[in-house]
């Protein structure tokens, strides 16, 4: 199994030890394990994930949902973060979103704007910024380029850093795919080498059949994995890319919307397969307040048993 | 119907807060409503907007207009804030528009670039700064960074922000085109996202074949309230971006000249389904002077009156 | 007929109002009214025009005439106000301008690029700057951002600003062409929107077939001033263009070189129908230095009569 | 034979040559020869390089390898260097490579852009910096440009400049290719020009068919070596870029895994032949543990005896 | 004759009279010519042109070449500034040369980035700064927001600057091409307009086809001077562009190497016709050194004789 990093064994500054120290300690399950609520998807996706539960189109939802759940930190752009934390101070730490973008045009180019700083994180009182990256998009470079000051500045003002590693482009499309574990574990290490302190991945998925495309020795990957059973897959899956994360943090995200059973068994691979945490959103949220309350429990359960 | 923030209850810096104050209560209907006057059409449009009222095209008209018909606010870009706005200090709260363009050259990708700087807002006395972003253009990054260093100025000089939110470029068209409940309702929500404290909406329209192009599943709203008469539709239309706009304040635009019967029977559906303000324009400037009062009049009884 | 602005009536910060009464009444017809002597051509054009009069090649020359001529500035790129100008200081004010472009490449998506500053202006004692805005170019969004830096520093120095209001770009030529009356009034708004204190502007032309492509009503326009006789066109075409510049002076450029008598016939219409100067270069250095001083005294002579 | 630079012959300043003699004579091979060992093919080519030796996917494996190894230095992006640095203070020196890119994207338009700054590796404790060229690449303005800064701050901060000098992109494929002696020739002089202190190349490589598509005289220079024997072809081409790099240092790199005896063969001829050094990576760690240490040492003394 | 330009005539600051008197009166021929040694053909061409005498890629070569030969300045980048330059110092002065390019990509969107800096130049104790503008460039925009930095450096630091005017891009190539007298005149004018304090041009060819695709009147220059003897034709024009340069003193270039009658009788032409000064780099230490001793003396004594 993947080795999981621990807080006193990283080579961390007083001010990201402290952070962290509130995120794994503090808040949430308080076991070294991470739950974070990320609504961060009215931008990236517009208020279409809210149909499902209307009221969740509030994010004060989010708010009491990451209050009461008792997660590790919510997850805001600057605009919400400033008009909806107020009342959840001491309740949920807040991880400030740095960037991002909407999903209206091609994102062939991907890259996520930077549209708030780590000044304004230090100033609202964050715990954590985090930080999109769009692995293999054509406009890497610049993403680099904006990463590295973000980087430079969490550095100085001793803040950690989550980056949301994500294949994207045309480049990744044409290489098996933003889910092909070759990408996802290329974006797994690009995180540790460019100096996250957590990583954001996506479980990498099996069956599609441009995984092919993949740069070999991946192909030989998928075809031994096929073989096993799917569970089995999956945990070979998350150990691969959480070994690749070496020393940063893993949490896994959700997705869309699955079924209770589906999540859970996810989640507890995930988490025994070297996982820190998980962020789920709209598997949360898409649901009614006290199913919200239900899954969370779950869910953290899950977090404590491993 | 969506809740209409108010004030008190927003989480603002002192200045952000002293001068919304001025703009809701020391101007305007006084009551917490917004009426404001813009006058940047000279720079998107060109003077071909002055055509049907010839003495319009005389900023000092727009300044009488807002000074003697008694607006929240008037709207204008740097230059025109610098040579027209002495005499009528005091009577009319100065809005600096920030950013721009000429509707000359093509906007699939449209930009509106930034010509004035929050310090020159509170250099000229402002009590707000307006600025256009372009919600779903493929430039969509360099506006994200744009307003973002933009938000910034105005938290640090407790600059009150008012995004002009437009869905605007190839990809919005290609998704049920600018005035989609689609592309609005995430216009709304990204505003609220972005730092906003208020923001300006065109009202979606319906009918147009395109808004079956929208994402699932605003296809079926849109067949929902096709049903519905005329008014209840727009009335629907107006609670939903409303709400998708959540704690920041919504200004409806008037768009081109209509009838005044159908401007008074859009303003009181706005302003009873959730809005704020209005900022009309065109509707009240591209009619003679005295006729422009008037109708000034009777927009501010329908703000008074809800 | 259009308002012409007058110096007291304008709202200036004392730096510009100084710099600005040496040009209108210290310097040249002295009467409030301005003829400056342009001397970029050199870089717009390259020494092809100095060709018709090869003396006209040395920059001493526009500095002899601008001297003798009694003009109320001379308009340098830094290169040629750093070399030629110490011999005239007290007699002749510069005009530092500071951005420009060659004609060698296409001007489809024309910009013109900044390559000295207000603060080299200031440093060289001069009294104005000059910026070429190309109005309705694709690369207006760069144009924009660096006019609006140029403008910040002009308030901060109190340094008045000249724009070249031109409009150019594939854009503009497809709505009627660079010279409609559409393109320039659409010109001399901007620049009165974007911080101008003074517009030079082409005088626009009729007869192009593509003047039917602008935009509605200004076809309208057209024909009724078909109609016109010819000076009478032009006075309205200048009237509507100064009106439009709001309380922006005008200045009229000669373009290329003319017969004395059309020349004069121009700017004599130009100044009665609202202009307050003119911007006169190879009609004035196209030619022998005598005729140059003497075309340049009946320019003067109409520019003291109105 | 090219002359080899020596330490006390270069003109440096005290920071410069303080930290290459940590490098030349205080770690590694002690004798003024450089051993480095590179981990940034996580960031160059994802966790594929490390599927034939799964244990190197641990960057704490190389750092034992380098520490017990004895290296003069090993080479980490930012995010590496801070996590796995600690236990090996004082063992073995860091280089912190300063830009990188992942291999997904074309590389027609290479360019490497920067996520971390000499400042980091000041504060890091680091004794150089490394830095990929992209030379020849459609972009080699921004490259120039960017490397411009690095090296401004190297000659601020006395820290020593390693740079990566790779022929790539478009261009140099349709002159010959990465590999021909014209294009690492032209690599090795300008990564002088530049004010490179070390410079990493490949070995130029012969039986390219393109190489005749290389400008003159290059094509007679390929034509001439093909007749000599494989050893003595290739001790010509280090003979020559050595000599092109002039007061650059030169290190060779292994490039991907090669048989023992070809590796140490090539070892042998690139220091016989003027070189200052080896940059091996793949070759190293891509074996277990103790093989890398056996090798390590006979690589070593081939530095040792020339 | 055109009129060469006099330092003392010259309006310069204390700092640029100080340096420039260095290159003028202390080195070199010391009678107010020059006679530079530029050696960044190894970055602009590779070591390509070190092929017809191989000791020249050694750029201590170029050093005593220029030391011994008594040359008025020698034309590094800041890499062999800094390390080629300890051992003659005081035996002839730096110029630093702050931008260049390779010339692998395709040169249709020309553009030389800067990879140095004024101050870099202070630093060295250098005597000057070159600076290569491409004319005529698609990429014009930048060169000479570029341009215009470095130029204000030189005035802030007193540096004097010498611009490498080089029409280049597909333009220039389909208005007469780079050569053309079109191109050059207008390269020189442009040097003089931006601030250049000495300009290096080429000079024009005749005899190209595509001269006829130059703007008239160029079209009936050419073929004029078509009926004039060689030297005649050669002479009128260098006598053109260096009127067009004006007050900026013309350095003209050998290019690549020719006979040494053609060279001598090139460099008297240029000399009597106006030039300040040549800078022959490729003629000069393309030969065996004693040879280009003797070479070096003869054109000497043609800059001494006029």
């Amino acid at each position: 199994m993947a080795k999981r990093p621990k807080l006193d064994e990283l080579d961390l500054s007083l001010g990201k030890r402290t952070r962290m120290h509130r995120l794994l300690y503090e808040h949430g399950p308080g076991s070294g394990r991470l739950l974070l609520l990320p609504i961060d998807q009215g931008m990236e996706h517009g208020p279409i994930d809210f149909f499902p539960n209307p009221p969740s189109g509030d994010p004060d939802y989010q708010c009491r949902l990451a209050s009461e759940g008792g997660y590790s930190g919510i997850v805001f752009h600057i605009g919400l973060a400033q008009k909806y934390m107020r009342d959840y101070v001491g309740t949920v730490p807040l991880i400030l979103k740095l960037n991002g973008k909407t999903n209206v045009p091609s994102d062939a180019e991907a890259f996520s704007a930077v549209e708030s700083t780590v000044e304004d994180a230090v100033r609202l009182g964050a715990d954590a910024v985090g930080y999109t990256l769009y692995v293999g998009s054509p406009a890497q470079d610049r993403d680099f380029i904006q990463l590295g000051k973000v980087r430079e500045d969490c550095d100085r003002y001793g803040m950690p850093l989550i980056v949301w590693s994500y294949p994207r482009g045309s480049a990744v499309e044409a290489k098996g795919g933003r889910n092909s574990i070759y990408a996802v574990d290329y974006a797994a290490r690009l995180a540790n080498e460019l100096g996250a302190d957590i990583v954001k991945l996506n479980v990498p998925k099996f069956g599609d059949p441009r995984n092919e495309d993949s740069p070999a020795p991946y192909g030989k990957l998928y075809r031994e994995w096929k073989e096993l059973d799917e569970d089995e897959a999956y945990r070979m899956a998350v150990e691969k890319v959480v070994a690749s994360a070496g020393r940063t943090m893993v949490l896994f995200s959700g997705g869309s919307k699955i079924s209770d059973e589906d999540l859970l068994r996810k989640a507890r691979i995930c988490i025994e397969a070297g996982a820190t945490g998980l962020i789920f959103g709209r598997n949360m949220w898409q649901r009614p307040f006290e199913e919200g309350l239900r899954i969370t429990e779950e869910v953290k359960e899950i977090l404590l048993s491993s």
